[in-house]
């Protein structure tokens, strides 16, 4: 800090918002509600009880949690202590949030109660950790939870902790604010590293992009842990809108929050959108005023759209990754669309479009590293530079080599330019599935079905599906002789994988396989896809 | 720029915006439109003139008009060729000019063609630049205007020069983007230096603060050498704004341009809402949709406010220096205000409050730099630091260090903190007047009449002015046997000084001075402020 030079960081946004509106609402769980001040005063105390614990700087603190407050109080608290927040993926299994805790290098993990008892599979592991903090939460149904011995109640820490405000801890703008994993290529989740910088510059630009301000009320639909929400958890209170909390994502109580809380603002995958539209066929209804939501992870319908207009919700289309702080692109409604139709409109809208605001560089790039002609035919990778690329895998410099080869963030995923210079994304060259939003790797669904004793090869690709936009679907050659039921694949898989990552549906055949012997996904996905004009639902 | 690096730069925003909106209207003036991608066409064919003419890194450039397209063109062209902008002051006569071009270094100037008319008596000075370029503009009254030999046209030059987009000229985001000129407390006005880092950080405020995107369309009734507007000269374009020019501010054209254009936002000091107060007064009118303006220099007033209501123009009170970018702090209205008579809103809104989302710390600090206590009541001087100070006082490392004294930069103005936090001004320490909201120094005009035969010594102060918020007038003490006339006393000052900084009246009589022979400049100003509650007009 100098007279002309502070480091981004988010953490001066709230600073700023709680000295300015000291008294508004910054968040609204079921009947509880804090002040920006009371917010404020659990940050710092959440910060204070982390130094007391001995954080330091860049040291990682995991969170496992659903959207409850204690979250959104973790994201500005645990940088406050100069740590890192690790948002873990709550459809994760037990085995694979330990890998992330170890991977992670997590000295301590803040849980909702209900979550930290699905844990108890590796409760040796926790053993490890130097502290776990358990967030009890009424709304969570009955229990009491199992619990790890030693672990401290969230509210009775907050009570204890200094009030006062820590020291700025951050002295460099590039420090990790974050880590969030999710899965690539290979079979293991990478950590994507975000810095204050990155982060604060996303966050200005939600607001920017989707008139987020101190008179907004922002409604939790999207998971803080899915790119920390794509960095809403730092905007919402950062820029003073009131955040509404929700444990679970159900049409009756979204619909019921947005009229209770005046939501002007909610985010998520069309799946969010399609609740409150089947909703809405069933019991029809109206907001008053316009709601405004930002989906991504797969492009809205015309159907969709055309029901969002009749609810009063303005439809915003985004496109990014973990590794961009979620989205990097916007497909913005350019005046002349206001007359369209609806379906050429969503023809329009189903674009991942153009770099956000303060995105910088997106191109769509073959082979040899050149931009393709804005044709909407040549395809090539969308490729992205920029203050808001991440700043690296953690602890995997060979992957974010490769990653960032030849000056660009590679994303792995394919499309075309239009004459208008708006991408459209056609295919993925990465073995990724994204459902409901959230990224599957196939390879990882994969190394879990060769290891099943009775099945020789399995290949999993994606199908198109209404609900999620894509599911996984394995293709299994058994072993000569051995017999076995779609069922039972899929209960074999469940026990190692989240069930989000299972396949579907099980298809037993030979696999088809290239002339070097590779096995053709592309060909079994073809099979899947027939029909359907991109190989990306929506697209 | 890397991977995940770039600088921070307003040309970057343009860029984004240019692509994505090139059909959209970027400039309005009289009877010219240009798009987006006309405006970045010239604004490429203006830093590719610059370049041919040998404009290097930093280099300036200085630019003399109204606000017409050419000066939004500069904004963007002389830092895409690495160059920075000087934007001068139309109200200054040829000698203050003079100074500027020569402190600054400037290698080249852009002038309208009327206004370059006005630099004839130091003609021989302008021989000393490499380049002039001489903007005609159809709408400046009768031609042909005197222009120095060798000057050449600014339309010609667009048009012989490359289309192409130059190489991108931001290597670092501290790099310097414009010099802005201001009368300080000594006499000689002072280059202050903004980067690329503060000019996008603040563009993006202006964006956030004020609802400013592609939707918006901004008259330009602030001059773009102000501040170069408030930075949005950069803003509009970027956000993708349009912005209609106008190259002097009249009530009636002001109203017909935003019925005209569906103007969205405007900004300046209140003497602009109030000459829409007064044309409705005499026309009554209300605009059909809601227009909001940013004011600064001076609170409005309760009758302002009412006014303002009635033509539904929502008016946001802004506060900042010329070393702050323009604004650094805003009046935020907060929500249970919006019940109160139009006295009680007046009376919060004319309070300076808080700093804006990206401007960092202010604080008041007593004269042993701690903070006054929240009482209404202690004064102190305001101070600031964070991310849009400016970089420093050009060639004046004198200064910039006694401004940056202790790690704060000292505003030189005295005010008070409320107890909710928000600044209100009550003095200023520097021997400034703020008249119409562009800064003169009382030293620069005591100057200026000490140098009279007949005048013994002077002091000038600010009067209360209905109009221009404040007036210079001045005290003079004549020699032995002399005698001298108000009117003779001002003629003397025009000769030298541009008009607005000339007395507007003159007291003679011997000067009160201190038991150590200081003249009492306080004791002065007390007189001509007799009943006002503080010394600012309005606070």
């Amino acid at each position: 800090m100098s007279v002309n030079h502070a480091p981004l960081t988010p953490l001066a946004l709230l600073q700023r918002t709680a000295a300015v509106y000291p008294g508004r609402t910054a968040v609204v769980y079921g009947t509880r509600q804090f002040t920006f001040a009371a917010y404020r005063e659990r940050v710092y105390r959440l910060a204070q009880a982390l130094r007391t614990l001995g954080i330091r700087r860049e040291e990682r603190v995991a969170v496992l949690a659903p959207n409850v407050p204690m979250v959104l109080e973790a994201h500005y608290g645990i940088p406050w202590a100069g740590g890192v927040i690790v948002a873990i993926n709550t459809r994760l299994n037990a085995k694979e949030v330990g890998y992330i805790l170890e991977h992670s290098g997590s000295r301590a993990l803040i849980a909702d109660a209900a979550l930290l008892a699905g844990l108890e599979p590796i409760a040796r592991q926790l053993d490890g950790l130097e502290r776990i903090l358990v967030a009890e939460d009424p709304d969570a149904g009955q229990g009491p939870f199992w619990r790890p011995p030693g672990a401290q109640d969230y509210e009775a820490t907050l009570a204890a902790a200094d009030a006062a405000e820590p020291p700025f801890p951050v002295a460099d703008e590039q420090q990790s604010i974050a880590i969030d994993y999710t899965s690539g290529t290979t079979g293991a989740p990478k950590g994507v590293v975000y810095t204050h910088r990155g982060a604060l510059l996303n966050a200005v630009n939600d607001g920017l992009q989707n008139g987020l301000d101190a008179r907004s009320v922002y409604l939790w639909t999207l998971p803080m842990f899915h790119c920390n929400g794509w960095c809403f958890s730092w905007a919402a209170p950062g820029l003073g809108a009131t955040s509404v909390c929700l444990r679970q994502v159900e049409a009756r109580r979204v619909r019921d929050l947005i009229v209770q809380h005046g939501v002007s603002h909610f985010c998520g995958a069309p799946i969010v959108l399609q609740m409150l539209a089947q909703l809405a066929e069933a019991e029809p209804f109206r907001f008053e005023t316009p709601v405004r939501s930002a989906t991504g992870g797969a492009p809205p319908s015309p159907t969709l759209l055309a029901a969002m207009q009749r609810l009063n919700v303005q439809v915003t289309h985004l496109y990014g990754l973990t590794e961009t702080y979620g989205p990097c692109t916007v497909c913005e409604v350019q005046e002349d669309w206001a007359g369209l139709p609806v379906d050429a409109l969503a023809d329009r809208m189903a674009r991942q479009g153009v770099p956000h605001l303060l995105a910088g560089e997106l191109n769509v790039l073959d082979a040899q590293g050149r931009p393709v002609p804005r044709d909407g035919k040549t395809m090539g990778e969308v490729c992205l530079r920029g203050n808001t690329v991440m700043k690296g895998y953690f602890r995997d410099p060979g992957a974010t080599d490769k990653a960032f080869q030849g000056g660009w963030f590679h994303t792995g995923d394919l499309g075309v330019v239009q004459a208008d210079g708006y991408i459209a994304l056609r295919d993925r060259s990465k073995d990724i599935i994204i459902s409901g939003g959230e990224n599957i790797s196939t390879i990882e669904v994969e190394n879990v079905l060769a290891a099943h004793p009775d099945i020789a090869e399995a290949a999993v690709v994606s199908r198109p599906d209404d609900k999620w936009g894509e599911v996984p679907v394995a293709f299994v050659a058994l072993k000569p002789g051995r017999t076995l039921t779609a069922a039972a694949v899929i209960a074999f898989c469940r026990e190692q994988l989240a069930h989000y990552k299972c396949p579907q549906d099980v298809i037993f055949e030979a696999l088809p396989r290239t002339s070097t012997g590779k096995v053709q996904k592309f060909a079994l996905r073809e099979r899947l896809w027939a029909g359907h004009a991109s190989r990306i639902q929506g697209a």
